[in-house]
């Protein structure tokens, strides 16, 4: 073990699991529930929007959770956790809510996940959202860097950027074309089997 | 959800496991060894101490680590911590060092742990330790509250204390008695079930 123990800070949506809202949107037939942070780059009008929507068509929180329930891990996405985690300290970063990512957490072995917080009324409809920070995922980074680790990083997307460039060192797994383009700086990849030895080897270890 | 989300620190050896030093004191029987952060409560002094036995009596980490592999939870902690981590994160914060507290992590079914680690030579030798801080349990906390998470905290010992009072509510587990009579404003019990109850509470959830 290298004398700053490493850690790595994944995220979730698009490098574990489909996208969330795209999923509703197939389950809904709701066009705008499409547009993930991959098109809007602003969260928070992403956001209003989509419980806009929500609450136009009257789909609950219920509704939703029973789409996730439904929702499987991406192929290989539990075995390159559980290598990763054997190896080194995990944590999931993400913007999705508890509500959400719950589900998906107890497929994938129950890794820590700090995300954010949904409003509900009795009815079961979404009323709003708590986001922990503006910035949550780079200020998580910069948190455990601050408690004496060296920090690894991987994610897919534009929410994902700050992260992976405050890391010590970040990579983009299943980064759409026009996020690679915009960030030519982080180092890209599809497959978990190069990710994990990038990972290991940015965090000081050798390959297990 | 409270609008807050809650995530609960929680110590490792008296509270889910037995003490290291004191099973390897055991196996070894090297009087020294039977001192712990309950005895002596200046850790670099315990530890520069451990690390001096260990070497005059050729103990390696090797030998240590094998007698960890042997060591059991104690009962009823993994069921305690996989209902814990049903209801919120929990991370554990421990000032053991990787190369010992990975089999228990194991066995605890892999939650996040954020402790030390230590320097070997080629022989195996444990020749140096290196601390994240200087009260990295305190520093921890903080930094999650930072986050935006409501702290919720459990553990035994002196080492644990700062943590317990700087969490929004922390809770004394198994601790001995000179550790409650020198802190009587920290709530205590011996009972996973209870202690459940009362972390659930304090981070503003309804018992499962």
């Amino acid at each position: 073990m290298p004398t700053k123990p490493p850690l790595c800070c994944c995220d979730l949506e698009g490098v574990f699991t489909p996208e969330v809202w795209i999923a509703v949107h197939h389950a809904t037939g709701i066009p705008e529930l499409k547009l993930t942070t991959r098109d809007v780059k602003d969260y928070d009008e992403l956001m209003r929007m989509r419980l806009g929507v929500l609450d136009r068509h009257g789909v609950t929180l219920g509704k939703i959770q029973e789409v996730i329930e439904g929702m499987d891990l991406l192929p290989g996405a539990r075995a390159f956790l559980d290598r990763l985690r054997g190896a080194m300290q995990v944590v999931i970063l993400s913007d999705t809510y508890y509500e959400f990512g719950m589900p998906f957490m107890r497929k994938l072995g129950l890794p820590t996940l700090l995300c954010h917080t949904l409003e509900t009324d009795e009815a079961g409809r979404i009323t709003g959202y708590h986001l922990r920070s503006r910035d949550s995922k780079r200020e998580a980074v910069a948190a455990f860097q601050g408690l004496g680790f060296r920090v690894v990083a991987m994610g897919d997307s534009y929410n994902d950027t700050t992260m992976l460039r405050a890391a010590d060192r970040g990579f983009l797994f299943h980064a759409p074309e026009n996020v690679k383009k915009d960030f030519p700086d982080l180092e890209a990849t599809d497959d978990y089997e190069v990710l994990l030895g990038k990972l290991l080897a940015a965090a000081g270890l050798a390959k297990p």
